[in-house]
């Protein structure tokens, strides 16, 4: 890998995107391998943590590499939301850790993880309009994270605000003032996350997603059939009996 | 009922979960005993008051009930999606109460109130995944309540949270700091939705429902359909008389 | 026009619901000036902003329009919920300046705006119900600005709030305390708007709108289209030259 750096230990793995030279851009690579990474996970990682080298998150799309374009434009920009439509879709657990810029495609990546969690001072917004261009694929992540109302205002203005106001408006789910801090939140986060069967969250997480575009009652009747075969499952019988024996399950060993 | 307390006054029907010795788990006859009752309520009663016996709401599922199920798990799973269902088309104002454990299905139950009145040191939470089982039934009406951006982190982690964090995030409307608040708040909302027209009040109700899931132009042909049909109507025709009159339409009697 | 001032520089309309007389209640004659005036909207005009005379914003609906309009009740109610159809729709940016009453259909015209700016006093509510009427037109649109949780209470209770509340429910983006700092904000505001180009403006509004009721991947391949069609537009070109050159694109002067 060019673009990224990787490392995996305790059924996580963790990505760091590693272009610092330009605030880890997005460049037509950078999605390639994101994508090539994300399609060969398996089943023994149970947590991806993406963050940036260098003190920044990442600062969007790489202006170069869409200058060089030419006619592939539409299809390079597309293909940057389906990554973010494959993070979205992943059966693992995706937190991100957000310092420094988070800009454009960087705030689009931040849009589609579970769980955000960001320095006080990072700086987020969707500077494209100013340039003449549209926030094209990160708008509909956008408002499907904190909702019309918000996104609506963030785009057309294209205010720049800190992890504070990011939190406050639903972007994060924790803001913190130092890097001991992120790197504590980010420890309970997987801890909480590694309690959880990895079965049992994957198939959760699918019920979730499905809930914004599904009918609500295929949604629970798909929920009925999983949870029925939940309870019969190795992770739920042994869930179970864990529970009732006052002990931990075998996963969170 | 083996399993309720009834009490109506005032065009108020107040339902207490009356299983203190297990923090009023949603067992199966809690279940069809809600059903039941719910499904005879005619049009005096105007508002549905939902609490729990003992200082807990409910602490979710009966895990007995479910051990018991076998092959008629996944039914008797989606019953309680429809009981969710249910209490959210309800007619009625549907007020709930929340003290003590407030988790699972217990948690789920609060996601359908219209109006939900949390004591700050409540409890809630999903704690399903940890056990290698779903929030099946309860995720899609977590994700309506708060949105998907809180809701996955929720049940990803199984994290707790009190009613401060829950006034936050938005799954309840008020947060009190002692019973007698709470009773104070309950009696304001209550005197409230009183003033309200009942028929009014439920075909508002419908009508903001539908919006989540029909097209925008059918719910507002609907409305106009039924605005007309309520200036005609003995209540709006009261109300809006009293209104000029400058004295308490009768429904508020 | 007999309800509305207007009023136009720098590529901002001014539109001033004008009938103090009853705290700018919405007459038919009001509906049918502002569908007109935004019917003519041409694309010199890249910002709207709707505010009110003599310290209140919009009352809601003409009472007495509405007792002479008869069987013409149903279309007229539908009516209004077109304008704000229309408003929604509109490419350029709305702003609203709340002050005063913000009551019924008042509430729905702030609730269609793109950046909305209150008044602390600001008085909001949906009275509605307590008549015996339905906010019919109203209802849906509330839903879309700030969610099914928190609309349900709003309207089945009647309850009024002011602006600082409204921001926390997220009705409004901006609360001020006095009228120099709301002049301040709008200044802020529209300063940040006309830096951001027009036409993709427009574009990133619509995708925005879109998001909420198309599937993702429809809005995606439009948005991919779109902002290809931007790189190479005289909006992209300028913008992306003046970022490289340090210097503010044309539409900034």
């Amino acid at each position: 890998m060019n673009t990224l750096l990787l490392e995996a230990h305790n059924g996580v793995l963790h990505i760091t995107l590693n272009r610092p030279e330009c605030r880890n851009a997005m460049s037509l690579e950078m999605v390639k391998e994101l994508r090539e990474v994300l399609a060969q996970l398996d089943s023994q990682v149970r947590a991806v943590v993406i963050s940036g080298a260098g003190g920044h998150f990442c600062a969007g799309a790489d202006v170069k590499d869409l200058i060089g374009a030419g006619n592939q434009m539409q299809a390079l920009n597309r293909a940057f939301g389906t990554l973010l439509q494959e993070v979205e879709a992943l059966p693992q657990v995706v937190i991100v850790l957000l310092q420094g810029a988070v800009l454009g495609g960087g705030f689009g990546l931040a849009c589609v993880s579970d769980i955000a969690i960001a320095d006080h001072k990072a700086q987020f917004g969707l500077p494209e309009t100013r340039l003449g261009l549209l926030p094209a694929q990160i708008a509909p992540f956008v408002v499907k994270r904190i909702g019309l109302t918000q996104a609506r205002r963030l785009a057309l203005t294209a205010a720049r605000f800190d992890g504070v106001e990011a939190e406050r408006l639903g972007v994060v789910h924790f803001v913190e003032h130092d890097p001991q801090a992120l790197a504590q939140r980010l420890d309970e986060v997987l801890g909480q996350v590694l309690q959880c069967a990895p079965g049992a969250n994957a198939r959760t997480k699918s019920l979730l997603l499905a809930s914004v575009n599904e009918p609500l009652g295929a949604v629970l009747d798909r929920g009925a059939q999983w949870f029925a075969e939940a309870v019969t499952s190795e992770e739920g019988i042994e869930g179970t009996q864990a529970f009732v024996q006052k002990r931990m399950p075998r996963w969170c060993e």
